[in-house]
Order: C-alpha cells, then structure tokens, then sequence
C-alpha cells in the first residue's frame, strides 16, 4: 500500500508523515523544499521527493509512483484568508493535479477541507449543511470539493473530504494564537493582548488531527465528507487560560484587545457522528 | 453612458442589445463572431467588435473603449451542465476577464447567473438563500459570483449578479423545449414526446428578460444578487399545452418518456420582491 502525502512539511503534514510511518505504510511524501523536510525524524523512513505542483504540468500519478492513496494536505499561501490568489492561482492549479490521478480510477483521493467552507454560522455544524463560504479560501475549498466530487461521479474512484476545525499543537505557525501566547510568556510579558476571548471553537490536537486523516484515508466503508474535530466546544478565553495554567506561567490577559473576525461565526463546532461511524474511538 | 455586452448574438444577448439600441444608449457589443452579428438589426447601430475573450490576455476595459457598463451575458459552451469544462476552462478565464474592469474600478459589472446556483430545492428561492449548486455550470457560475463580490469588496465598484429561470421566446436553441414541440408541430407529428410534465417552473418570455437585465444595469439603487423571472410557477405541462393551443395545432403529448433531470428540484420558483424593488412595473 503505497501512500502519496503532499504539503509533508507543513503543520498536519509531518505528523500524517510520521504517524504512517509508525504504522509501516509505504509513504512518498512531498513538499517544495527538500531542506526542510531533512529536518524532520521520518525524512530518512520515506521516499521524499520536491515538488512544486502548482508550476508544473505532468502525469503526476506517475510522477509519484502509482499511489493507492493520496493524502493531499498542500495549500499554498495560508492563512491570508481573504486573497485571490486562492481563487485565481491555488483552484486552477488543484484542479489539474487531482485530474492527474482521478483519470487513473486507481487512486483514493483524500484532501482536508476547512470548518470555513461552511461560511459564518453558528451552532453544530454538520457535513450535509449547504456550505456557503464567505472567505476567498474558502470559496476556493468549496469550489475545488464540488470538483472532486464531479471527477468521482465521472471517474467512479473513492474519496474524502475531511473538514478540519481548529489545531494547536508543537510546530504551529508562530502566528497563530497559542504559539503567540507561548511566546509572550517566554518574553516575560506580563501582559497578553487578545480579543474578547469569548467566541466557542472546536479545537482539536495535531497529532489526533494528524491520525484521524490517515485512519479515514484507510477505511473504505465511507466515501465523501467527514468533519475531523472534537465536537466540543471551548471559549477561547479559557483556552488560552488552561495554556497558561498548563506553563505555570503569570500573565495577565488584556482581553477584547482585537475584534472578532467577521467571516467567523461566534460560537461553532463539528458534528462528529460521521467521524465516530468511521472511527470508532474517536 | 457607454454599455459593453458580451454575448451579444446569444439567446439574451441579442435582445439586449436591442433594447438598449431602441433606448438609444451608446452600445459595444462583442461576440465571437461578426458573421452571426451582421444578421442582427441593431448590427449597424452599435460598435460591434468580434473577441475571444477565453483565449486571449489584455486589458479589455481599454480594449472594449472603457464601458461604464459591462453586461455580460457570455458563456462557453451551454448546456452541457454537467461537463467539466465549466469549471477547468470557463471559471479561470471569466476571473481574468472580470478583474480587467474590476481594477478600473470604473466599470458598473452587471451578469447573469442562474436558479441552478440554489441547486436542488424546492419552493420559493430568494437571494439570500445559501447557493448549493449541483451541477459543474451552477458551481462555476456560483464561485464566479463569490469572485465578483470579493472584487468589488476590495475595489468598491457596483455590481449585479442577475439570476435568471426558465426562459422562453423567439430565437431560443432547437435543443430547447418549446422549439422541439415547434418543431414536431412543423413536421406534422401526431405525437409529442416529453417528460411527466409535473414539474413546476418559474418562466419569463426573453423579451421581458432583456429589458429587467438593462433597467438591473442602469439603476444604480442596488447592488447584489437578484432574481430576474416571473415569481409565477407553472407546469410543464401547461406550458406545453398553452403553446399547442395557441398554434392552434393537433398533437397529442406523450407524458413520461423522459424522466426529471437528477439536478433539478420538482418545484421552485423565484422570488420577485427584490426584482419588483428595483423595477416597479416588473
């Protein structure tokens, strides 16, 4: 069983690489810089192979010798929600590389999506709601979902989309909240500036992220989307306090610093019924 | 007041221009081709200019003269709802094509969508409803429509996007409905072949199309989503049965050969109150 991972350097990507290689999978991973993947325990474990897929045009199903499954995490250009590139540059480049492997018939396609598809509402969100994005990447997600989904019923080959919530993790981008307070304290900072702290997230661990798309990537009963997150709720506030109180660290949270984002709903999560039926120990 | 229509020979398109030509507004219209122009009786009274938008790369707010008003009407290669072509070819150029008027900021871009956006529902079908679409036309246009409001979020021009129905009229494709019971009619068959005829559809004649698609471009009161069709259901059967009735003809329908299209709900019309908003005798 030969698995294709792609964006292998990236925050889910080394932890899928690296859960699969715990697992004795034959794994072909990929991402654009080779340096950066050396750094990694499993770069030595697997056949790794650069790539910049979105500047090139070739049978990449060849190219990546023959995958059974291909686990693509790649994105380029994240977070930078609300630019076009993602419309203008990203789509048209996915869609010929799924093309490449969806015309084989012999490939599982499974791509992870995001909680942002489903556009700014509230409340538990559930994989036959009509997605209505409202961010450029996630229109651009949506987009490149409903194709994969035309390529299948044209093509007959199977597949996921798996939504994912919100991460936290080590390797984190340094941008992203915990990473920011993580850094705040390590500063010495008595102070932490944040927003009110009180919109209700799904959050979820990388590494559980990280195995819960491989386990999908290798069941076979169900074909289609599946939400990947928790299904409980947290305000941030108190997921920045349990950081901090986790560090033993004293720092004083200046909340409603920034405002809520405004293509975020202020209070969802996954419905995770879908997940639990394809993992039973989810 | 300069207007640029793009699919001027199309089923709309023409009586566009026409209706904008008997309102004597100054007209470019564009096609692919001059030939099938010339045969039009608006052709002398406009700046007619044959262009491939698809295959071709340039400013085409300067090449077109610089429209106050774009009103595109143009897209390649319908029906065929359901091929991929839409999505691979059409999208990434009509993005290319859109953002040459966006950056301008000085072009009014006003297009026509289509009740597929909504996908397969049913009732009554207003703008503010999330757009599900289900087939590959309906996904192209639906993140076409998402594109053109997050360019005129970032460069603060007016648009519409213009959703029509079911159409009718003079003109229309032999493929279509109406034509093909002309044509049985011409051919003096005793039978007309067709489906259940249960389904309830939202029709408007293309004339009366034509001119809300010019009063949508030429107010300035809204910008958005509407609907453009009759709010009125009526059967397919009916429909049929009135056209018979008015050629005075003898045929017999013969109801059920064809099944419901899988993409369609069985009963939807639109909702008019934004339409009868900006036209008051709509």
């Amino acid at each position: 069983m030969k698995i294709l991972v792609t964006g292998a350097t990236g925050f889910v990507g080394h932890y899928v690489v690296q859960w699969l290689v715990d697992h004795d999978y034959d794994v072909v991973a990929t991402a654009t810089s080779d340096e950066k993947a050396k750094k990694f325990a499993w770069y030595d474990s697997v056949k790794f192979v650069a790539c910049d897929y979105y500047s090139e045009e070739k049978n990449f199903y060849e190219f990546f010798g023959e995958p059974d499954i291909l686990i693509h995490l790649a994105w380029k250009g994240l977070p930078n929600y609300m630019m076009r590139f993602h419309l203008e540059e990203n789509l048209p480049a996915e869609m010929r590389f799924l093309r490449s492997f969806a015309e084989t018939r012999k490939t599982k396609i499974v791509i992870t999506g995001t909680c942002y598809e489903y556009g700014v509402v509230n409340g538990c969100l559930s994989e036959d709601m009509p997605a209505n994005p409202t961010t450029v990447y996630g229109v651009a997600k949506d987009t490149l979902r409903r194709y994969l989904s035309f390529l299948a019923g044209e093509y007959g080959f199977s597949w996921n989309w798996v939504r994912l919530f919100f991460l936290y993790g080590k390797g984190q981008s340094p941008k992203s909240l915990l990473p920011q307070l993580d850094a705040a304290i390590e500063r010495g900072d008595t102070e932490f500036p944040m927003s009110g702290g009180e919109q209700l997230r799904d959050y979820l661990l990388v590494e559980k992220v990280a195995e819960y798309v491989c386990r999908i990537a290798l069941q076979d009963a169900m074909s289609g989307v599946v939400n990947c997150c928790s299904g409980k709720m947290i305000s941030v506030r108190q997921l920045v306090e349990e950081r901090v109180s986790e560090l033993g660290a004293e720092i004083s949270l200046k909340l409603g610093v920034y405002g809520y984002p405004a293509y975020e709903g202020m209070a969802f999560w996954g419905d995770v019924s879908r997940l639990h039926e394809v993992i039973d120990d989810a």
